[in-house]
């Protein structure tokens, strides 16, 4: 057949893209930003962003209050978020129906990652931010972090800077863009818009505010090694980076980075193909039923409220809390907001193994009530140990013994990382990638399935699939050399 | 780096499907049922299989009744699907607020295609199934179309043939598996299954009963171009079978042939990339807001309850009846249950055009309240355009008049095919697959993109991407020569 006369409006997709992010990984020592700098730099951000946070009685919120009728906490203008309850029937787990406190944030938010190329190496414009939350000061953010509220500036702030290279990018300098879920247990059905978007170095200028570092996603990778230092929307937003971070095995420094970059390439096979990891996932979606509605704050059982929280009869989960923020360097110097405040160290672990060189981690089809569809695929273990401590040794989390008894050598990574800090008051958890024997053994539970990087890179592309505890694994194993 | 020792663990996707696929594709005359032999099939099955269907009022329905407090009519198992009321707020299409009946039918049934090499061809094991609400007799469907409700009896009729095949089918033999919603407009939140399932002949063995027949994909693609013959379970199911279908440009038999082989080719490029399509998607994800909220059937306004029928005041969309069923070929011979009945007749176009050889088909980002996320990608125009004799010229559906217009010669795929019959009365709508000049102005209304098969075929791998009217006319375009 004769083609058609061609008028050269067809494109593919920019084949350069994975090596330059492979150069950018590769780049540990840092370029714009040397590695010493960065240091520096959080230490001085930490001093010029300081938060006062105190705990104050929810009748001392300014603007917010709970409703005469439900008793849902909400802000006066109906925007932010509020707390509202929340009841659950579901198959999954020992507890088969409860009611909850849940965060309702029905507003879809921005969090964004400028990319740039200086000096032929991709690097990312980060922000040092203090959060309420933080359990230190500032962490390291992404370019921008905004929610409708803040970019339609409810609260009478200033502007966000950098927001308008996200609002509505040239479509060919998008290099991911995605509807991703947050926390299921504590959000109801709230999605954040993740998006990185590819700048000139020319259009944009390289002299950055004092809170905006140029980084590599090396110097990421080395950074989310640290305790409570990259934030849970930069680690998000890096989980969804195009595949090529990983490198290439030619290039890799070590078996372990060879490993991970065989991962990632679909040529070198899976222990299971992609129509059959799809297939597993639409079973668990099927298998699992979830039903819930939400329901007024007052009417949850078996939770108490004071004048100063709303916690768990039993002093499980997570408490409700209000507190009073005063800040130098935010967009509003003083305000009082509630959080929450999660009961015990979380625990989240990822197995991996090697399967004829190629890196696979064991994901776990969880059900979680704040969820838009029924599953997610979250890190192997995903628990707070002390809320099992009521529950029999048989109705505990698979595998949360092999955690606690894990050898140091078999710890590829580990750090503890902290939740937003904008909603979650001291939510820092224990992140390990934990490496297991080749040889170990192939579980039957059918919640669980080993898949590759090249895999989990894939479903990043689109919303309902991977949960934001195992994105924030997944950026850390991306970085694995 | 030393590369592991293998263990023969690692697979890679069946590089034959594609081309056995096409070969499928291109078996119009038929292999294991010849094309004279489908007609007589047909004819005979329709004597078989005798549908009266009789209109009665609701208070003769047996099982079924309304809900003494919310009105809802539902079955007294509390199984099937029921008639509830739902509250909607949308900033999309010209009417912002409205509230209206919608089936519930929170069980997730599966549609399945057995497919099975016979003298080297793929052939899919269709059925002849009669439903009571088809405007005709028999349709060809799935080898299953089964409901939780069907598959556990709850009605205590027979069991579905071939059901096992799909329940816990091999992983390696899954061709696809994914769910896929139906009409937003009238189920909440609605999905079903949609498999596909390879078995080998000395398996299952070839003799089929009488309801059922091997057809080729060559075979089915003709027979979807007659009015109401393969039902809509059929089209959704076909929509979701991987690449492969549309054959090679080297084999292409004419022009039009090698600008839908090039389409479902990665390769030969698109007007947009896929991380850009996927990009406009989330965008329209996050630019549109709908809320939805389910309420009592009887408090849902602008409707008006008869003995016989609930229906728009102004007698637009649709009405829910009540029928009395009586078969002499289905699970049980004798029923009553409610269907809905669309108010006129459905129109459904999808533009198609060349840019440089590669066909590119206009997808729509539409708003159903029924939806669980908040668009789909529909049809260029899916409307009823009895529903909009009442509504401003500048307020009708975009394009509407374009279809109206179009001359013959641009008209690739026409057929007259029903909506599903087991839920719906006589819903059958005129779908079209039109050609517009590659210089069609390029709209900037930024609900429509130009997609490739190849884009299709990707995101019809997932759930909540593309709707069923656009899926039903996909399985057209995909077998267009």
């Amino acid at each position: 057949m004769e083609r058609q006369s061609g008028t050269g409006l067809l494109r593919i997709p920019d084949g350069t893209l994975p090596r330059r992010l492979a150069r950018s990984a590769a780049a540990v020592e840092g370029g714009a930003t040397p590695n010493a700098v960065v240091e520096s730099w959080i230490t001085e951000r930490n001093l010029a962003h300081r938060h006062e946070v105190r705990r104050i009685e929810f009748g001392d919120l300014r603007q917010w209050g709970f409703d005469d009728v439900t008793g849902d906490l909400r802000h006066r203008s109906g925007r932010f978020f509020g707390v509202e309850g929340l009841e659950v029937h579901s198959d999954y787990g020992p507890v088969p129906h409860w009611s909850q406190p849940i965060i309702n944030q029905p507003e879809i938010g921005i969090l964004g990652i400028l990319v740039c190329e200086i000096d032929g190496v991709l690097h990312c414009l980060m922000q040092a931010k203090s959060e309420p939350g933080n359990v230190n000061g500032v962490q390291i953010s992404p370019t921008v972090q905004a929610t409708k509220s803040n970019y339609t500036r409810v609260h009478g702030g200033r502007s966000v800077p950098y927001l308008d290279h996200f609002v509505d990018p040239a479509p060919e300098r998008v290099l991911a863009d995605v509807l991703q879920s947050e926390q299921g247990s504590w959000f109801y059905r709230k999605r954040n818009r993740n998006m990185i978007v590819e700048v000139d170095a020319r259009d944009i200028g390289l002299e950055v505010p004092e809170d905006f570092r140029w980084l590599t996603l090396g110097q990421l990778h080395e950074l989310l090694g640290k305790d409570d230092l990259i934030n849970m929307d930069a680690r998000t937003v890096l989980s969804c980076m195009p595949a090529g971070i990983e490198g290439t095995e030619a290039d890799a420094v070590s078996d372990l980075a060879a490993a991970v970059a065989r991962s990632s390439e679909q040529a070198a096979g899976s222990l299971h193909t992609t129509t059959e990891a799809l297939s597993w996932i639409t079973s668990r979606q099927t298998q699992h039923q979830v039903r819930t509605k939400p329901m007024p704050l007052n009417a949850v059982r078996g939770w108490v409220q004071s004048p100063t929280e709303i916690a768990h009869e039993l002093g499980l989960f997570f408490t409700v809390i209000a507190v009073d923020i005063t800040t130098n360097g935010r967009e509003v110097s003083q305000w009082t907001q509630p959080l929450v405040r999660p009961h015990g160290m979380g625990r989240l672990a990822l197995f991996v193994k090697r399967v004829d060189g190629v890196l696979h981690a064991l994901l776990n089809a969880r059900v979680e009530p704040g969820y838009l569809d029924v599953v997610e695929l979250a890190p192997t273990v995903q628990c707070t140990p002390e809320n099992y401590v009521l529950t029999p040794e048989a109705d505990r989390p698979p595998f949360l013994d092999v955690v606690l008894r894990t050898r140091p050598e078999q710890v590829l990574f580990e750090a503890r990382l902290s939740e937003e800090g904008g909603r979650f008051h001291h939510a820092s958890s224990r992140y390990q990638i934990i490496e297991v024997p080749s040889g170990f053994p192939d579980t039957e539970l059918e919640d669980y399935q080993w898949l590759t990087l090249n895999q989990l890179n894939e479903l990043l592309r689109h919303s309902h699939y991977v949960n934001v505890q195992a994105r924030s694994l997944i950026a850390c194993l991306r970085g694995l050399r």
